[in-house]
């Protein structure tokens, strides 16, 4: 597997220096996790919903997640507001279209959000982004029911047509611009058994992307890096309880010469 | 004390086999938790509230929790229509009336959803589920003033009338159709010192009931599990933080074998 | 550093005989863990931010707690209130005005809430405290840009203004009703890599509230009891995963007489 000499020990301390603000849309079910997530590796979190403050909110921050969770229409039109004010900003959004195919009311909002907002990455599993173009499909809740592999030709479709990245993510994860394609293999299958672990893939991403002008490249570090975390972890705990401790603390202790001696990616 | 042969190690094999898919509607405290304990015991968790799309998630679950910690008058108008469309698809419900008795508003919250949605199960403490039909009892917050053995007779004359599973918990639990009841003597008093663990037993009845259509035989079984578990993770951890870590790896870690042999019911 | 005789042991020991309830309108980020390590500290919480109960659940409690953290035009009215119903019935009310400065809706929240509340307590960090009557500082999002020490005067004239106690938790905290004025010592930096501490430290305060009449030496002990449990548990954590668990077994572990002992605090 090469590497393509990819800076991302470089680009882990620059992380790390800037502490930048990741302004966080995101759903209740995580917003804890993912924002110990973000303070272990190196950003600074904060979640804000209220129409009334987030486009405020966005504008001193340095990335913008936009995550559809546990969603209802008031949020919506908070996440609007403030992807429209991050566009004109040009502080780069990242969408997780978290059950997108299970439910009618998340598949139009998330394809209604992609109209109307530009995203540089949309990161989800094979079903959630296959959900985006294709009705029919039903996903079984949040979890996939496609192999991420099967979806690498309609990523590269996506990402053209929508100019932005598209991330899916399985186990092995394919992250595309529609002209550069990446596969990814760090990664822990136990990292299945925590809630929220997709959404925290989606917030270091964006924490990378406050620190790094090409998506392409800020997707493909911020997912190796949540990967070798798990992998990181599993020498520790072997069960989800403890795994999840373990996991926060290898977001924090990697350094960032392990980090680009460990990240497994392959350029396709 | 007696088992009636309850096969417990084909249930939890079942549940792990089948990973069935767990709706909840439930307050933001113990989101994240719940749905860690559902993955952990080997389910798949679905948190989603808004009135747009419950009655299509919970279309796709096997069984719907329905949990009043953090109630509003929007998310009440979200459990009406998920319950109602889960009664219509012949998924079961278990409610959790959480602080139910505390406030006025939550008490007819409890009364209207009991007339409204036919549920299987209706699990609360005993300050919950007496004050369904006394008005004058007052609780202490979400922690039980009355002792469960206390209200044995009331729990079977409720089952009656209610048709449903009642489950009372505390130092012993109650179980109960108000034909054949149940006591189950598995649990920890450290479980007390986590917030959610109330809930966190909800959803583990609601976990095998989408595995066993006796909800009288689930609720006894996903207490047993979940007290099993707590007694599980004491042998690892004396105090809460670490004992909320060893708890989700209990649910993980308990095997069929393990679960049937060490269960602790008695059919009264 | 002298310790005027406070005598915490006695005060903890009061808390965790008395149990008190401490009801909660917080935001979702922290809720979990907030609850938690009230019930770990002896405390028992309750979250509730339904208009329609707000008002209903503080009368049974011993201490309010108001945390703007992720506020909407909704939660406000229900601070309104349960703040009202709580200054009536003489219970205390503590403010958290996270991340104000930060945005404009927060800011003025802020002032709105502390014109029509008597707060006990204000705890923030400085920049939050500053935004209190500063229009022009901007804060990074929910971390603060001033040190602590700068705000000594500032803190000093808010409290006599406002007629309340001001708590500035920094690297060293300043605890001051106006006329006199503490400095905590306590504490560790790793705190700061775990989402909340700062709202757990003001649901720290609130426990103490509960249970010491003057609100001073209540703050001061709130904040002495959390910051120790910072230091005890890095003394088994040095990561910020492993960190929070120990946190929480800290907060259950010490004992009054550690506390009294290792309360570092100087009147000044």
């Amino acid at each position: 597997m090469s590497k393509q000499n990819l800076n991302f020990k470089n680009l882990l301390q620059k992380l790390r220096d800037t502490k930048p603000l990741i302004h966080n849309i995101t759903n209740y079910v995580v917003m804890n996790f993912t924002a110990n997530v973000l303070l272990a590796l190196g950003a600074s979190p904060v979640m804000a919903h209220s129409q009334e403050e987030v486009e405020d909110m966005v504008s001193i921050a340095q990335a913008l997640v936009i995550n559809i969770g546990t969603l209802s229409p008031s949020w919506v039109k908070a996440m609007q507001l403030a992807g429209g004010k991050a566009n004109k900003l040009k502080i780069p959004v990242i969408l997780d279209p978290v059950g997108s195919g299970a439910t009618k009311y998340r598949t139009e909002t998330t394809k209604k959000l992609i109209q109307q907002i530009k995203f540089s990455v949309i990161r989800g599993n094979a079903s959630e982004i296959l959900s985006i173009q294709k009705e029919k499909i039903k996903t079984k809740g949040v979890d996939s029911i496609h192999s991420s592999t099967d979806a690498l030709d309609y990523a590269i479709r996506l990402a053209n047509e929508l100019k932005t990245v598209i991330a899916i993510t399985g186990k092995v994860d394919i992250v595309t611009n529609g002209k550069d394609t990446y596969k990814i293999f760090n990664g822990h299958p136990l990292l299945s058994y925590i809630t929220g672990t997709g959404c925290a893939a989606t917030v270091s991403i964006a924490a990378f992307l406050a620190c790094e002008s090409n998506p392409l490249i800020a997707t493909v570090a911020g997912l190796c890096f949540f990967g070798l975390a798990g992998e990181f972890a599993f020498e520790e705990a072997k069960s989800p309880g403890l795994y999840k401790v373990k996991l926060i603390d290898a977001l924090f202790e990697i350094s960032p010469e392990y980090f680009e001696k460990n990240a497994k990616y392959e350029k396709i």
